[in-house]
């Protein structure tokens, strides 16, 4: 099989390290359909043995790796079928609206494992998750998580909100919103954590389909990054369970 | 003048963009040099009221910022003398020891300001903060701060620490540290927050000379990103009072 640089019409995706494609491979070994390993990666045994147990092509193959990898050191690439997940309805969700940074987001996934938020909900149009951009941000996190698109919120909200007692939050800095301080945090965990898009925030909507936070901050910058505020607000809403 | 592309050895640095440059001129017009715009530049009139406030030369430069803004969309350049800043003694501080990564310590920076952490203590080696890809990444709240290098924590604590009372604490992931909830938060403002390398962390010692804390997280990722980790933790020492 030749394999293509990343569009976002693939139909697969591909992993860029060895980090990655071990997340990749421990949970979803059903959608890997190859991995390459270049002649130089030293730690190639204990990837072959994981790749024979789940019946996984493996091959070296130095010029495939350089022409995906864009300059990057990469040792392992993992081939994967790109595939949908539908979000869990009993656990709580975290929400990126209109999310435009692969960076951003790739981060954001890996965070959001850390903070045990497995279920994440993207209103479009926002980044394409399979880009390997994000995957290598994440760090592979993507692999543990349930992501799942939806047209508006309005659409998030027949499935995952209507009659479900799930409680939304959105975090905008606006003078309706209610300073985020640890003592503010609801308790409970059937609740969906709600962002905006890094430059735009989200729309003034929000607030009113869901209960509005600011993180206070001093007047020094004009917003927090959206990886920032993320982190914070994961971390409050659940950091001190763990 | 024949402005140069920033190397660490440079005299002067630059910002890119209109944005950092406004914070450049409103926080620290004595360092500035010349202000480059370019010749589509939409909102010159603002720009130039200020510069003229400050007798700050301005000019259009349309070839010197396609030369230095690297393919990106800058209108407005600001050059600028390097400087040093002393850290203040009665205020917290932050610490980054070996910090490698430009648009990491950048967008550091920003949230520092946005959590009113003025000052920000580097151990080297460390990234050059002067770089232009930092200063944009602060978008220009570093001319808000004050930012030092130290040598060493010893040196660090010679002049800040010893006899001071200011207190210290660490964050890394170990068994001695403690985990940080919002109760763990001690009071006080005589602190120095103290963050490590994006991949290696802070070395041992650091558990000894400053109480260790961990952020709780889950065990699906091995570590939080350094910024995140910065930014939980500044705004729980700091942010309730903001």
């Amino acid at each position: 099989m030749d394999i293509k640089s990343y569009k976002q019409k693939s139909e697969y995706s591909y992993t860029l390290g060895a980090f990655p494609t071990y997340e990749l491979i421990q949970n979803m070994p059903g959608i890997v359909k190859a991995v390459l390993v270049h002649s130089s990666f030293t730690d190639r045994k204990k990837l072959e043995k994981l790749c024979r147990t789940w019946n996984i092509e493996i091959r070296t193959d130095d010029k495939t790796i350089a022409r995906l990898s864009d300059k990057e050191n990469v040792y392992v690439i993992g081939v994967f079928d790109k595939y949908r997940s539908a979000l869990n309805t009993d656990r709580k969700h975290l929400m990126l609206v209109n999310p435009s940074n692969m960076g951003n987001v790739g981060t954001i996934i890996r965070t959001a494992a850390a903070f045990d938020f497995t279920d994440l909900a993207i209103i479009k149009p926002g980044v394409d998750i399979f880009n390997p951009k994000v995957v290598r941000g994440s760090m592979g996190a993507m692999f543990r998580m349930n992501i799942d698109y939806f047209d508006s919120f309005e659409q998030y909200s027949e499935y995952y909100v209507k009659d479900s007692g799930r409680k939304c939050y959105s975090f905008m800095l606006s003078d309706k919103a209610e300073k985020l301080v640890p003592e503010a945090v609801p308790a409970g965990d059937n609740y969906s954590l709600i962002f905006g898009n890094e430059a735009t925030g989200l729309p003034g909507e929000y607030a009113t389909w869901a209960k509005p936070f600011m993180i206070p901050q001093s007047d020094m910058v004009d917003s927090l990054n959206l990886t920032i505020a993320a982190g914070i607000g994961m971390y409050l809403f659940s950091g001190k369970k763990l």
